[in-house]
């Protein structure tokens, strides 16, 4: 897969063990919060080919507890991109088309700034003094690598769960340089359940003692008991009824019966263990509290007078909303309101709900309608921006 | 509201921390896992008075952290009975008419035997040396008491989410002396996701270092911040998304803005912590993993051949099943899969799906339909049990 090379020197190759570039802004990044960052690291990788006129960007954004690697094997894990299924020569997100970019949010540890890092001004560990961040503060500090790689409009900003929530904003913040967004399995506010969820993870989290108040990487220690905590309660959330239903049933794990103990007898258990322990070797426990906190604070209507449709006014971006029957943390009547307020502001806007019982996690699974419903989209939007096939 | 008097030197009033009565059973009580408790104590309260014949006995079946206390104070949260909405004279469970009873579970911390008590074998409390127990071992305790108690045949036995699998499993165990049995918003078997929660809670608590592999006691601590997110995990889905939406909504608690930190911010987080932190006041962090377990354990079809159908053949007690439509984690189609069931085996059953957004913690409610619906059921049965009021 082509990668560009970093059109400046402000971006360079990011350390070895974090493949893919590394942009430092020195410019301070104003915040939602009213603090600022003095300066921060973008870090981003790419596939395909920016093209000369540089209109064939996709910036592709990820959920919670993705991360750049999208397209390529992730450090740690050795595992496909995320999103590998959807992305290659040929695919939905065609490389031989498109020139891809995904970055890991502000606030994230896979090497963009985030509170696992050194803050300069005290030469340690931010910890809990990295400033709250919101969706809207990872967009920024995003368009600023958007604008440091020469692109002023972007063809199309894509994702998923809090991705979907990073694909809105920019279409509200920055909505000349969004020629179509497609928001997927989202929400334009986080419900009092997503809110919830969440706080169960963060008091996990909190609640083992080798969070130290955060203070963590101070002591020398890891709170990887309620991190891991943290994540299976979350990947619970991830899947549907049916979905566990169908995967695990009541499959006993390596037995014939049940123990009678607390082992993990059942398969539905030995999962959620190994999700929870395999969790804790790529994800800081504090970059985990703070995006969470992000999505919590995301709703696009408390910043238009609490009218969800005075948001997307005049807006020219064509929208494709999607969302999955079985999605229970961010259910289609929280898309279809995404959809009514584009409605309501007379917004080129197609929603498209796709019957799968795979639940919230169907966005990085290979689910063909709505794998069909994304290549039409962005092919009937390449015909509109002149973006013929080659 | 009268209390008889207990029949017989076995069953003495309970210490005065908990009110009501113990029964301290000395004959051994085989358990499911092979193992067997050479004694045990029941610890359970009354409403109401057995009447001449025997014949007004109804038995309450409580849930995963619920007690004996369902119509007397508790003892130290202070707050009303659990059922206290159903009970009293007049009421639905007219105390009037009927002799209600209440044991807390065998494994619970309320008085009844369970891991945070004595082991007499070693003088030190058993912790998880206890052995795990099932549904059906509660019920076989419970079967105990009403045979001291002197009730050849309940006149009906109630319960909702767990009290329900307590109910289906003595309409099993003892067909002959269950006249009447009410499944409340409960499932014949614990489903993937049931025990994918579970286990979240379970393995917050093991999380734990005041865990101590379950020797807490013995070490002078208490797991409580883990037991308090396993309480918080749990609670989330005992409320419907609407129930949450309509009770906190994006609400703040006690500010104008949000705080750009991590403070309970929302209405919704102060609740959650409210609820974890006063929860382990009242329970027992290894009886919570015993409970958990004996709901994951329970698969009323893998012990009939795998055919739910065959499970009631020939039963002759009058059943109602009752489920709430904005149930998640008992969902309306995991309650009719033992309508079918009853069906199957031409039994005598009724079935009604109330209408309420008010989560599975609606059995415990003020709910009118639901309560309409217990109420006739249980007027139907008393005239043919020839229970005629006086």
């Amino acid at each position: 897969m082509t990668v560009i090379a970093p059109p400046s020197p402000l971006s360079a190759p990011a350390p070895a063990d974090r493949p893919g570039f590394r942009l430092t802004v020195t410019e301070p990044l104003a915040l939602d919060s009213g603090q600022s960052l003095a300066s921060y690291d973008i870090a981003y990788t790419t596939a395909g080919t920016l093209n000369a006129e540089r209109t064939n960007a996709i910036l592709i954004c990820h959920a919670l507890t993705g991360d750049q690697y999208f397209a390529q094997p992730h450090p740690i894990t050795g595992k496909p991109g995320w999103w590998d299924v959807l992305v290659g020569p040929g695919k939905v997100l065609d490389t031989d088309r498109y020139f891809l970019v995904c970055a890991n949010v502000l606030g994230g540890c896979m090497g963009s700034t985030g509170p696992a890092d050194i803050d300069p001004a005290t030469g340690k560990a931010w910890s809990l003094s990295f400033p709250v961040i919101t969706i809207g503060d990872m967009v920024r500090a995003q368009k600023q690598l958007i604008d440091h790689l020469g692109i002023d409009s972007l063809f199309a900003v894509i994702g998923g769960s809090m991705g979907g929530m990073q694909v809105l904003q920019w279409a509200l913040s920055y909505p000349d340089r969004v020629f179509a967004a497609v928001p997927i399995a989202t929400a334009p506010r986080h419900s009092a359940q997503n809110i919830a969820f969440h706080e169960v993870g963060r008091q996990a989290i909190m609640a083992d003692a080798n969070w130290c108040g955060g203070d963590y990487i101070a002591q020398g220690l890891r709170p990887e008991r309620g991190l891991a905590v943290a994540r299976m309660a979350a990947h619970v959330t991830y899947l549907s009824e049916q979905a566990l239903h169908r995967k695990f049933g009541r499959n006993l794990q390596n037995r014939d019966a049940i123990s009678f103990g607390f082992d993990a007898d059942f398969q539905v258990e030995n999962y959620l263990r190994h999700q929870g322990n395999s969790f804790v070797d790529r994800f800081d426990a504090n970059s985990y509290l703070y995006i969470t906190r992000a999505c919590d604070y995301f709703d696009i209507a408390a910043e238009h007078g609490g009218v969800l449709a005075n948001a997307f006014k005049n807006t020219k971006t064509r929208f494709c909303s999607i969302s999955f029957t079985s999605d229970w943390l961010y259910p289609t009547s929280e898309n279809r309101d995404i959809v009514h307020a584009l409605n309501a502001s007379a917004a080129n806007v197609s929603f498209v709900e796709v019957a799968t019982d795979k639940g919230h996690d169907a966005f990085l699974l290979d689910e063909p309608e709505f794998h069909a419903t994304l290549r039409g989209f962005i092919e009937g939007c390449a015909q509109h921006r002149g973006l013929n096939k080659s």
